[in-house]
């Protein structure tokens, strides 16, 4: 993990190179912050030619660790304007850690147009013509993709929404049967994979085999006490393999916080037929491909992933999750599972989140431009992202610039970006993340929704957040799902050992701790040079003045307290 | 003069209250500047009920000296997110401070949907209904205003755009003609105004007699001297009113400054189609109702607009200035007079920017979504803003917005605002204006196009643009027209005694300078409250990058020395 690949798009050039002094101990998150400001001009043009891309694994990216593939995108975001660390799960993190690749770096801008795929490999990278990609659906890009370099490569690559350089595009990722749904999805990463001229990545690891461990017996005593504790966990042991993140719904629902109607109100009167026991039973009943409990990775033992079959049994989508099951479900008042998924589907396929899709959705039908519930015209409107239709476009920017060209005024969104699926208001804690993360609004920063607390009382939640925020940033950096935190809980000294048995590094629970605030002080660091200042770090005014009626809750923790999440 | 109308849309009520303290001395854009730092939440949504709108006219509006009774319309702007003080002509200012009343301040929201309409009078300040003005165009609303409040009456409205909030929607102000064309255009303060409900104010001063004079013979002998001034300038006296505006093309084309197709060159090959002489002849030879050399108040003897007639000698539109000969003509590569002036009517009609708009419909072309120099589709397009057409609205929130929309990159753009009709490369004291002005991109915060010197040269340009931000502002916040300045000059004693003749203050023309500096300063502490910093003080990275061919010339000044401009 002592190289990385420079990809100069200017020269259209892919070279090894060492890694940098001061990279060697970062990976995921950490290592984007790092990158972003050692590498990019704060205040650049985030599609312009001095802002950069880097995909990177976290530290323990490659090992049988369960869930410890995860790939960080990261960069200038176009959405936000911040720095953003985008995580996807798939085999692409792991099959750079197998390649010994501390990194990918995408620099620079061709001087023509045209499209590139980056191929790496054990023979190094380079990067070949795809002009004849342009603007294909993820599905039929990574068909012609492995057909082109082999069945087992594994793909990152954009879709028709990234090329348009649309700003809530994603850089989609293979899973471990190949299927590119799995995303990157916030920030816009797409759109500035997309200035970069490159359509995909392909990364074959064949010839490799593993990734190397300083203490091999040390590292399998750990991974067999972290996968235990994943195992005893409610969570990671049974809720989520069982429902998926969809499991929440209901809870959300009850909690008042399932955003309904673009944030009107925080409960479903439909809540039931989109939850995660209907979607299981959906999934079981109708059989065929069909998965409730499916792994994205390969050795994943959380498998909370699943995937949705049709009438016939074949494959609608892979995976359904909460996040779109609230943003694209609820928020537009559809109440109907193969909407929802048939939905979710051309967002894959076009290659944007769903999350800031759902959020713009809401605000089409608030502007009175899409009927409410019309989940059959959505998914038409996200289809036609691939050929320039305008409403396409416009959703695919996402949820703020939406409203701002259809004039509502109600937009749930932070620095650029909308909410997720939770209504701060009756889950204040993850209100204050949305607030205060250098992300801008992302539940993946730090939620506070399955704890145990008052969720509605503006007590506590500062602290709540930041303890999460800086929780979370450990699997960030060490490339485990964030959804193995609940088992592992405080016992973080397994992570140390894991980290010591792959390189022999001797490190604290605090270290970890440490290095996470370093991250989050880090990220806040290239935001203040890029413009960013404590007056954004705030929730829109109108969740103060308008109730959420299901909760009885209006966002009421004053912005001078919000700063503190970041006070270590 | 110590008086206002405070009108809070929450309640419906509109009051006049005394003004308060510190305020007194304070006109136009240096009393925009304090209110919004005394009164509006600097990180409140700009569409949001806790923004404030203000119009005010200029310490010597209402008096009989030339160009006098220009009006600041100001706020937080929705297109910057910045302070903004959007300037205009016409009679408002004129009665306004014929009424006595130094400001109106509208606050608040309506509870309930609807539009209203503010009436000031001698009898006071009310609010009525007019929800049947809904989506009018200015020409009918103001048609149907003056039927209802009488022929003589001024009026700010909006038009379709403003109510449709959109970011490029500005507030339109009748001239002494009652044609509701002269426009505050920049910053989108017709969202706002659409924000708060009201339609339009109603201005009428029947039984006023003209302002107070604290003493009359010095005064009348400060406005001879003054008059002298500019009709001894060869711009005020003789290129203004003889060319208006226009009158600068050639000289901006030659100098390779004339933004063509989008900022991809500064030299516009039908430029001899579309200039100031042209355009003479033009309305010269079809007669009418056409004029080359209008006044758009009362008593100014610059008379830079004009009236454009059709072939009938009906008007056409009034007035066609050089900003939308650049942005809406060679910067969409129009070069037909009759097409750009078709263009510009729809956008009085709407009640939109031509610069923000002509840098939309330039970028729309580069996206291939427009054929460049297709004007009547232009005309169309700008035209369905009214009925809520997607591409009108998209178009409607200006250059930046279409742009991301789009995925162009080449954004022509400071603090989200399309700059006017000089290219940054080619006139660098105004680049330097671009960068640094706390409203974003806008020539009238300090051009120095007209200057003898090196526009090429990176030389001297941070001191240039110094000197005409400061001095512009002494103009903004007296009321008197920006047209005014080439011929006062140095002589700024005479605005003093203007002054004092007005109210009997004793001021140097340092003390001039000091509170033009104070109001510049007074924004920047607004907008560093707001979240802005240093890092938002800079011209997109492309300018540096790609040469402008006509003018050979890169933007090259470094963004350190930019912050200069502000140190005084």
């Amino acid at each position: 993990m002592d190289t990385l690949v420079r990809v100069d798009m200017d020269r259209l050039e892919a070279k090894l190179e060492p890694v940098p002094d001061g990279w060697q101990r970062l990976g995921g998150r950490a290592l984007v912050a790092r990158f972003c400001l050692d590498e990019i001009p704060p205040t650049c043009d985030p599609l312009g030619r001095s802002n950069k891309l880097i995909f990177c694994p976290g530290l323990l990216g490659g090992t049988n660790a369960s869930s410890s593939h995860r790939i960080s995108v990261g960069g200038k975001s176009p959405l936000t304007g911040t720095v953003k660390e985008s995580n996807g799960g798939g085999t692409p993190g792991q099959k750079l850690a197998r390649l010994g690749l501390k990194a990918i770096i995408v620099q620079g801008k061709p001087r023509q147009p045209g499209l590139w795929v980056l191929h790496v490999s054990q023979q190094g990278a380079r990067l070949d013509p795809a002009d004849d990609l342009a603007l294909l659906p993820a599905t039929p890009a990574a068909e012609r993709l492995r057909t082109r370099y082999g069945a087992k490569v594994a793909i990152s690559l954009i879709g028709p929404a990234g090329e348009r350089k649309l700003f809530a595009s994603g850089v989609l990722h293979t899973d471990k049967e190949g299927v590119p749904w799995r995303i990157s999805a916030r920030g816009g990463m797409g759109a500035v994979m997309a200035s970069k001229g490159l359509k995909a990545i392909v990364y074959d690891d064949a010839g490799t085999s593993g990734v190397p461990l300083a203490d091999k017996q040390l590292f399998a005593a750990a991974a067999q006490r972290y996968h235990k504790l994943l195992f005893a966990s409610p969570l990671s042991g049974k809720a989520y393999p069982e429902y998926g993140t969809a499991g929440i719904l209901g809870a959300m629902n009850d909690l008042g916080a399932l955003p309904t109607r673009n944030f009107s109100t925080g409960r479903f009167e439909l809540a039931d037929r989109i939850n995660g026991e209907t979607l299981r039973e959906l999934i079981l009943e109708r059989g065929g491909v069909g998965n409730p409990s499916h792994a994205c990775m390969p050795g994943c033992t959380i498998r909370s992933s699943n995937v949705v079959p049709d009438h016939k049994g074949e494959c609608l989508v892979s995976p359904l999750e909460y996040e779109t099951l609230g943003m694209v479900g609820a928020n537009c008042g559809i109440g109907d599972l193969d909407q929802i998924a048939a939905i979710n589907r051309a967002c894959n396929e076009m290659g944007v989140d769903t999350i800031d899709v759902g959020g713009a959705l809401a605000i089409a039908m608030e502007a009175g431009v899409i009927a409410w519930g019309d989940g059959e015209r959505c998914r038409q409107v996200v289809e036609r992202i691939a050929s320039g239709d305008l409403l396409g476009r416009l959703i695919g920017s996402g949820g703020v610039m939406t409203a701002k060209v259809l004039g509502v005024e109600r937009i749930p969104a932070v620095k650029g970006q909308i909410m997720s699926a939770y209504d701060p208001r009756a889950v204040k804690g993850l209100g204050v993340t949305y607030a205060t993360s250098p992300q801008g609004a992302d539940h993946t920063c730090g939620t506070t929704a399955r704890r145990q607390m008052n969720h509605h009382s503006a007590e506590g939640q500062v602290e709540a957040s930041r303890a999460v925020q800086v929780n979370v940033t450990i699997y960030d950096n060490t490339g485990l799902c964030m959804f193995a935190a609940p088992g592992v809980g405080e016992e973080r000294q397994v992570i140390c050992d894991l980290l010591k048995g792959r390189y022999g590094w001797e490190l604290t629970p605090e270290d970890l701790l440490a290095q996470a605030r370093q991250t989050i002080l880090d990220e806040r660091e290239f935001n203040r040079r890029a413009g960013f200042s404590e007056a954004h770090d705030k929730l829109p005014d109108w969740f103060r003045e308008e109730e959420n009626p299901a909760s009885g809750t209006v966002w009421d923790i004053p912005d001078a307290e919000l700063q503190l999440a970041h006070r270590f």
